[in-house]
């Protein structure tokens, strides 16, 4: 199957179809390039559709908001935060909109809380709890492209939040779902979604369709393109996300329900990341409850465990390994330290010197010769895998960080990715 | 009258009064500033105020986005303007929120919608036409300084507008008289109101108080400290306005319904305009009409006529003389070249080198020495006077601007404002 080409189904007595499209920071940075957005916007609006587009903050604005706060608080309280940070977005929104009108488009921008999007009050990470699409609906109808304020939402008592990482991709997919759009386009500053990470495997082959499941899998294990909130939301609304570049014409990937026959028995991708550390506990008692014990506490503060290993039990002992984010080695190091005295471990050991590599794969589903391809391959490298762990459609491995590239390079060429 | 010195009332069962501040946009310029006006609302809650702050953009800020703007658009749609720059003061608002939680104080901000800030939908130069003090009454109750946007507000339709020239200050005194605060004060870049402008007077004093009504007439005439809108509303809700320097602890000058007994036969202050420019259309059929007839096109076209001076008539015909703001000279002249014809006048001229002076007084009323006194200082300088204007409490003189700093000098000494 090659990409889908996303153009207006047959146009009914409602009128054009809808088309969500996501511009990202990079693609809004300069008053130029959101003029060129306004230019593409205007194309699109040619080619038949209703287009709604949703923005992210320009360039590096986020980051400067983020130090002005630091200048006057050395922990800036969430509530407040939200309301500096939603200022990026708020910003593009109307410089869009100006744009689009300055080439003839008529145009509308609309913050979070304009646009109807109410969330959890969970500031810097809130979940949008329901849309109300009236005024969006009502500006479409009226001929005018509706530019949204991506990131941000708005509670009950009109406090302004934030939906913290992936949140503009969030707001687009939310949308065209709110919308009934025929598709959700994200504009971001790469191609596609790739078979590896281009700088890391220059044959990386972009992959023209990957279904919710992969793209799902390939984003909890390293790929950043897509933030997996936005793909589960296309999943569950059975959205169409077209990730594509804002700079080419390019086709770019469609993340789908289904992602094409040809592929079945295929790996799709494979993703690495680095900033992880593993931390063992040794000689834990083998008894019911001490995983328990260990994790629950680690969960309350906050710290996302990944792979977890259990050693099977010898002498009535065993010893557990699991991997977090490095960032939280340092906390989870002082929860482990005060629980191994408490549960009778003979101790703990960390390593933050390794890092995940993951194949992902419908295709995988019930082929166990994928699996020992993959640890063949990476013996073969002289790599050694320290942990393993699968899911129903992914393989991923902890090897030593310095032989990720290694092992990225290698299973690339072992599947055969960059063979269309 | 010293000034008077703004302090909570009794407190009574009702709990401490309330006090409204507004800080400029050189008050917050930067992050240290930020710092400085959060420790300033701390000392006033301290001395039990409950402490309303109204912030305008830091700094530059909004030049800035007006520079964006146009780099998108040759001329920005309104709606999209005010959207655009509303987020100027919306960042300063969480900033100094943030700054004061820092320091201890409990405080939460509230854009112009947040604290119910209901306007007309005249986009860039919108009338506020209502506050709903509902959520800021809340907040002080729970013992929070609340922090609001200024010069900006919502429409009905949830539409962001923005209250053009001198908006901030607007905001400050219009929530004044919402929350029926005992006091509002205007922290700005001037220690005060001054009889003259000390650039130009050097041994200009500060007036510890004003009239609202002088302060009005001051600053229709180009005192530039506080823009008319505010001390009219300060004015209808008897709103004292205590105007001071956010760098020092100086008393400031407090616009109050009465200025000073003993001030009463004085002349309170001189301004000086010089963006002015005069017209004249000559030889004009003395019949009633014709003055309508030349300025209901001016106002149609939004051009603010100003001084109106119309010479006797002599055999049917008059020359008709006015001023307008500079900025508006050439199409005022495209105007009245199309009316002259109409109206069958003999022609026109214009003249755009003259000034604005004036002094302003409640002392004045029903002293007609005063004005003697402003001619023949004038004479005395060897500064000719092209027209004369006066109301009930202002002498306005157009003279050659310039003379305008020789005729604001020798008004001051002349009517002794150096001397307290």
């Amino acid at each position: 199957m090659s990409a889908r080409t996303v153009r207006p189904a047959n146009q009914d007595s409602a009128g054009p179809r809808i088309l969500v499209q996501k511009y990202g920071g990079t693609s809004v940075a300069t008053p130029a390039r959101i003029r060129r957005v306004a230019r593409r916007i205007a194309r699109s609006r040619d080619a038949g559709w209703r287009v709604v587009a949703v923005v992210s903050a320009m360039g590096h604005t986020t980051d400067r908001l983020v130090a002005l706060a630091r200048q006057v608080s050395r922990d800036p309280p969430a509530r407040e935060m939200d309301t500096l940070l939603s200022t990026g977005e708020i910003i593009t929104a109307p410089l869009l909109a100006m744009a689009l009108q300055e080439i003839g488009v008529p145009a509308v921008s609309l913050s979070g809380l304009q646009a109807g999007i109410r969330t959890s009050r969970s500031h810097t990470r809130a979940r949008i709890l329901e849309i109300d699409p009236t005024r969006a609906n009502a500006e479409l109808a009226e001929g005018r492209a509706v530019v949204v304020a991506g990131f941000q939402g708005f509670t009950e008592s009109h406090d302004v939040t934030t939906l913290g990482r992936g949140g503009s991709d969030t707001t687009a997919v939310a949308l065209a779902a709110s919308l009934e759009a025929e598709s959700c386009e994200i504009y971001t500053d790469v191609r596609g979604i790739f078979t590896a990470d281009p700088r890391v495997v220059p044959e990386a082959r972009l992959l023209p369709a990957i279904s919710y499941e992969e793209m799902l899998e390939l984003a909890a294990v390293g790929a950043k393109v897509m933030h997996p909130r936005a793909v589960e939301i296309g999943e569950l609304y059975d959205i169409p996300i077209h990730v594509r570049s804002s700079f080419t014409e390019a086709p770019g990937t469609v993340i789908t329900r289904s992602a094409g026959v040809e592929d079945r028995n295929r790996v799709r991708g494979i993703a690495s990341e680095e900033d992880v550390a593993k931390v063992t506990v040794v000689g834990v008692p083998d008894r019911p409850g001490i995983a328990a014990g260990i994790f629950s506490p680690l969960a309350d503060a906050g710290v996302s465990v990944d792979v977890i290993i259990q050693n099977v039990s010898r002498e009535g002992v065993t010893d557990l390994s699991f991997t977090v984010p490095q960032a939280d080695l340092a906390q989870t190091e002082r929860i482990v330290r005060e629980l191994s005295a408490s549960i009778g471990a003979q101790g703990f050991s960390s390593d933050a010197s390794v890092a995940k590599v993951s194949i992902v794969g419908t295709g995988m589903l019930g082929q166990p010769g994928i699996a020992a391809t993959m640890f063949q391959t990476l013996a073969d490298a002289g790599i050694n895998i320290d942990m393993i762990s699968t899911g129903e459609i992914r393989i991923t491995c902890i090897v030593d960080r310095a032989r990720t590239r290694d092992a990225v390079r290698a299973l690339h060429r072992a599947f055969q990715l960059d063979v269309a």
